[in-house]
């Protein structure tokens, strides 16, 4: 299931969102080595600005390879480059909506706008980034 | 262990590196939702250009997150913004190298420089980004 | 351990019981593909009729595989197959109890009953099935 | 993205394909507790008919689940019941593809024809099942 790069029209959009847990912190600590306190430790989390555990910052930006590797354009791209700003953060419990926006076709590639946004609505993840359509149809 | 603001020098670099196995790309796929099949069905994979099931560009930039977090600056470490360049494909097995090198002291801020490379010395992600380095030294 | 189609009586019983969480919610949602946000995100199942979310139904079915391929009639255990129903939703938390009966001796396969209940007694999942009993024991 | 009743059709058809690998099996066993060494003691399954370890035959109906939350009907789907056939062992490293047909609207609920092959055409799991399509469109 996918979009090719002759059927994205720019400002279409697609979304994926997920409450990020737990298991979702610490596999992800384990697949990335970062262990850091802020993740993984409550008792050091209490004693800093946030307060508790909060997500590392490129789990959201996963739910965004949700969207462009799942939905839109789904099976068959390719990411080339993404910016990302790391606006807020994301306490374990929180639920993280990831919107993908098509903002310019560019040939063979398409420029898109990312944002995550929280259950209040508050940007926590976003930037610009430039990605490969699919080439093949897949139903 | 986490180096501060003062502790940091330019030219300064760590480096983490990992062998990306089939549960790092299954667990990530789980984790974001990406599960498109060019991660996760070898069959299809033997379709496409790079003949084989590849990992999601975002597991090295989990690297990344493993040398910030864990080792320079360390604990405590904001991950500020980042750039990032897909440059190569990742295939599952494939043994992948996070450096992270101080490119400028913003004041505040640090400007840094991440790389990740393969076995054979390929640039897979690079990318420069910006870090606000820990506050509280933790031994 | 396990029973051989000779040490099985109509009526004997069996159970597993497990607490079901986030983890294992959020682990088969990777395993199978299904991010159905009834599954993974709080936000969108407040809204639905289950107000929460709720366990993959699958998972249910997981806990009879452990008690056929565990405790009975254990391990070389084959399952044939399995009619189920999904009768009520497991919100995450919920402890589920698995309990196999042996139904009927049919020559050399066997007719099971399982039955899924949670920490209230009400069947979250049923059905028959039929198994092939392990040929050789194992102690 | 998701289909309500009204937009399936008689028919209709929907895949989602997977190579089953060893971090599945491992992981499905912990949260199925079916620890049966079928599964998990490669030294074990060499003494058996099937000569390996061979996925847990509910990994290939997870896949199914995958298609329909995910796919068709998509986000929303409750899956009321379905009959297994467990017709052929998975080894690990198997790539398997679910199928979902559509075979009938039955004025709520619809019955389904559920399929899974292997990357050889091997038919490992059919049944037919009935589930309640999703009452509200998401995108």
């Amino acid at each position: 299931m996918n979009y090719l790069y002759d059927e994205l029209q720019v400002g279409q959009k697609a979304s994926f969102g997920k409450t990020i847990t737990e298991s979702d912190v610490y596999l992800f600590a384990g697949i990335s080595g970062d262990v850091n306190p802020a993740h993984i430790n409550e008792e050091y989390a209490k004693t800093t600005f946030f307060k508790t555990r909060i997500a590392h910052g490129h789990i959201a930006a996963g739910l965004v390879s949700g969207v462009l590797g799942n939905i839109m354009p789904g099976y068959g791209t390719i990411w080339v480059s993404q910016n990302w700003n790391f606006r807020a953060p994301v306490p374990i419990g929180d639920t993280i909506t990831a919107t993908v926006e098509i903002l310019e076709k560019m040939g063979k590639t398409v420029k898109i706008m990312a944002t995550c946004t929280n259950q209040n609505g508050v940007v926590v993840l976003d930037g610009e980034g430039v990605i490969s359509p699919p080439r093949k149809k897949i139903e």
